[in-house]
């Protein structure tokens, strides 16, 4: 079956990404923070910065970032319970969490950060599907504004440079045998794989989780699934570069 | 000191609300759900409905309505802990999510809803000052939402009037020794006396919780906060009705 | 109906406390205890007294009082869980310390007290209704006494006066439509109206907390119940100062 | 060294028990209840009956008995954190939880109880030494009670004897090179050997506990040890049995 | 510089593995042990079987595979808290069980299972880098076992072939710009990316999970891990059937 | 019936030791480690040093020694759940935990051991009875090499004595009335007294645990039981002996 054969749910072709829209500035308290929406997934993502950092890097003279991702429980189709009443983390919560947090690292310098520590907070308001690949794509921008007001405010000085690239996130899988980009979740469900691909804005790779549900997957596939997820990010770059340079 | 005498901080009048929306259908996946905002405050609260009731209420023929809060980590001015991370709930958490549910079920009639279940979610997306009033006039109409769900899709009988009434809530407080309406946080934080109202739309209590921060109150200064917080509930009763009006 | 005519289940007339007993120095370790009762509610009040206060006082040359209120598994009718075997503590527990805690810090100057910690802990030995308004008005007591040790052993200066007024609590309820003083369990069970009122010696209010179980209620009925719960607490006042003024 | 010129603390002489107590009937609420008292040391023992069994043991005709032990945060010298607080049950109280349950299990006739549970909570209100001791004796007691209760209400046959026997326990340990019976908690604390013993009312040996404190001991050290605790239960035995004859 | 010129730590080859060892048999209790090595890591694979299956299964007819991983406290250089004492599993450990309880149901075939449940637990006695890769190897071994048990004991039909394949892992990663394959603890730390191949023996890929440490890759590297790894698990693959060959 | 006629199921004398093995230098981490066994039961017991002590404890000039008892999920027959999981410790493995660090404690000069502090940990790797005293016997042969280790590493003064004896541990039960020597699973089960009995080689007591299972024993058996164990240390001290000697 060729490609165009395939009708995606909402009629995009396969190395289509769905809308893409970074609202800067959602939050008044965060020094950061973006509403980022692949499609109806919409995460909020906050940068908090303080001064100092946890305390087995004291004294390094190096900052720290890390991000923690959480879904409201009623983002999804049918309502999940709270983790807080549950009294712990689920699985897949932590991995998700960790994912991000070194996906943002990748990109930071950490002498130039200095002595300062940044938290990212994901928070899914609505999901479908590339929840995790929109809050790196999301926070990745609220990191960018959180440092330039570290900037303003001293707490980095003005001509370091803490960030060496950008960083975005897309998520491809195969469905019907066709290569897809950007699932959105009743895609993801049908997918026989399913990966998450983060890339810097040259290009190169930062993270490559590639899973296979049900049937493993070839070599072949491997590579078209990085072809596209290599574009999707380039677009994803782009959209982050125009949201960064409005005011 | 006269009344017109003491600038509110964001020149509001003793007796006015700040600007309230209630912005209808805000999530695609709830069965009603409501992103409403105090000013500066924005909640979003989500009804999520499902059929049978928990097991100490099965075969009763009557249904449930409950609800939990919680606050985004960085929704306030410094970053707060997760509760999820923590492990355990925190008791203004838990006593909020209490006051929220005991509030909606006063204007319930759990025969009429037969045996089904709501939970309204209302999250604090950004705090400032009355997150559990607005949670709580936000979280009313998302019920109003989900019941006529319930009932186009046959859950509940269509004649059945599962809503007694209308509930809404606002905070009053004395500042300076001057009663005010709706306390935003910098008002909240420098209050003498504190206290949370909830009312029908027919002006009777639903619940009455004052507190003395520092020096207690006279019976006097409790007859001045209730006639604001009437008052109040009053306007926002017609928020309310107004959002649930619209198409 | 007249007042009269409304026989209550022990055959007080609507505005009669059940007796009330404190008991003092009830343990032999703790700086302040009473043993409390409010007709067969029995709660054992310990204030301990520690030098120092919590890192987020630190410095500050004020002092601290919190509390914490726990029932015993079998202090009820049927056996409850022990909240440290199920390893949380419920949203009630959490409410009622927090209330306990509050209503005695409305009474003290923590410049007075000095940077030392008093911990009230709240334990039900036998329930009966009113346990939280039991609990206040032992803890006052045992907080009074644990202070004097605190002078006594030159913690706190001699001429230091920490104490600011005395605290009292007392529930009221409208049953029947008839409003109600100090509900015993089955009253309150029955109650259409509850309400928790915490008072100084002087008469004004530190925390006002109704609740409408079923049916909103009205002003008019509002402010029966405060004027029934003043007269209540007036009467704890005095069995306060004459437990505290015998050796 | 003779016995005699070792004083105790409180004037005993080394083979003799502390005052004791068997206040049966403490709770309103409770199928059975005793505050026991081994001198300072004051155990609130509570029986809770309910019908039917834990799901392990359902359909076996048999019943089951088992205890919780705790201790209030200040019955100790200086105060403690609560187990609920924490969020989790120390070493210390699930082991002592267990040696109760075990001790009282070894008198119990299941069968004859039938498909029945008993819950004995042993909450130490003040303690002063040997509060496991105490909490077993008493608890016993208060046993004895409920199936009294249970007889009465039929859950039990008239003619079941479900107790097969008294239990009751005490403490021995070595000071000074002497062994001393029920030790109090200085005493306790300068103990080189430790050791608690729960007997039958025919003089055998339910459970033997013996630590040593440092330094370890000899067989016949065990051996004075064993001989102390054995007159100790028997008299422990008389106290139970009188107080179990009063109405 | 040329790969030869890269003097391995261990004297190795970069597409050289270390010594491999899977000692089948190992627990007397389980329905499968393997005690895998690779090199000094080593870790001890059970696999338990019971019939029936989780509640969201029941009925349909097919089974369920999932894995457990963890680490003894002092299986690494420097001991670690256990997560039971700590009272929650880490992001690592959850991540890791996740993962090979993934990378085995890709080889099951569920309905040929039968509505039985398989746990592998994976405990790692001594680690040594590549611990969730010796996981996943030594897992599949011990399920093999297990599903043999299962049909002799005919839980699972003698002529059902509930495995559809092999399924084996590997680390690999770039250090010094060199691509070397089974990464030992020292290796890994200086790694400057990381991955995780889980292949199937016809040399199809279950997971793949490649991690920028410092530096993002590129895809030219990413090629040549690819390549590396998919030998080393056709390696693995030969260790595995030679172990399950054996009586 | 006499002793010789009774069968043990693995054809012992009633007075037998299971074969008895203690494998030094099982790990390469651990300072000391230790995998032993008392017929099918397997304990990987480790020690690690650490300089400095717990926070109680600075300053003293004293060391530290505790311990922490786990069993593997699949150690047993049926496979039980991971504690890590389930988010507490159960009461057992707190109980063990604890006996095992006082028992180790018994035979330590902490003046000589300096301010250093070694933790044990006992994982249970195969059980078939006597968990508990195989961990303690082979704990004190880790507990001997980690010591070695620190005077080697200067840790501690290199003429100080921290070990002041040896320490071992023994089962000893009474089975259809005849008193028998370190009980394999299948014989604890069926035991009707069950004793824990930890010896110096000097043949003192350091704990005696005995438990009535159904029927209270008698003093004549408890001595049996306790000539019975005290010969069984005695051996248990030749085998750590001999393991010691050899290089």
């Amino acid at each position: 079956m060729s490609e165009s054969e395939v009708p995606r749910i909402d009629g995009r072709t396969p190395d289509q990404l769905r809308p893409v829209t970074l609202e800067r500035g959602w939050s008044k308290h965060a020094e950061g923070s973006v509403l980022v929406s692949f499609g109806d997934t919409r995460v909020l993502c906050t940068a908090s910065v303080t001064e100092g950092v946890p305390r087995w890097r004291k004294g390094s003279g190096t900052g720290w970032v890390t991000a923690e991702y959480s879904m409201l429980p009623r983002s999804t189709n049918t309502r999940g319970d709270r983790e807080a009443v549950r009294g712990k983390i689920g699985g897949r919560t932590h991995e998700i969490s960790r994912l991000i947090g070194r996906s943002l690292r990748a990109v930071v310098d950490f002498k130039a950060l200095g002595e300062n520590t940044i938290v990212l907070d994901c928070d899914v308001l609505q999901a479908d599907g590339g929840t995790r690949t929109a809050a790196i794509t999301g926070a990745y921008a609220a990191l960018a504004d959180a440092i330039d007001w570290a900037q303003r405010k001293k707490l980095v000085r003005a001509k370091a440079q803490p960030l060496t690239g950008a960083v975005s996130a897309v998520s491809v899988g195969i469905i019907g045998g066709v290569p897809m980009l950007d699932l959105c979740y009743e895609e993801d469900v049908r997918a026989e794989t399913d990966m998450n691909v983060v890339c810097t804005d040259d290009g190169r790779f930062v993270e490559v989780q590639g899973t296979a549900e049900g049937v493993p997957f070839a070599r072949t596939e491997l590579n078209e699934l990085l072809d596209l997820a290599v574009q999707g990010c380039a677009r994803l770059d782009d959209a982050q570069r125009a949201a960064l340079a409005a005011e």
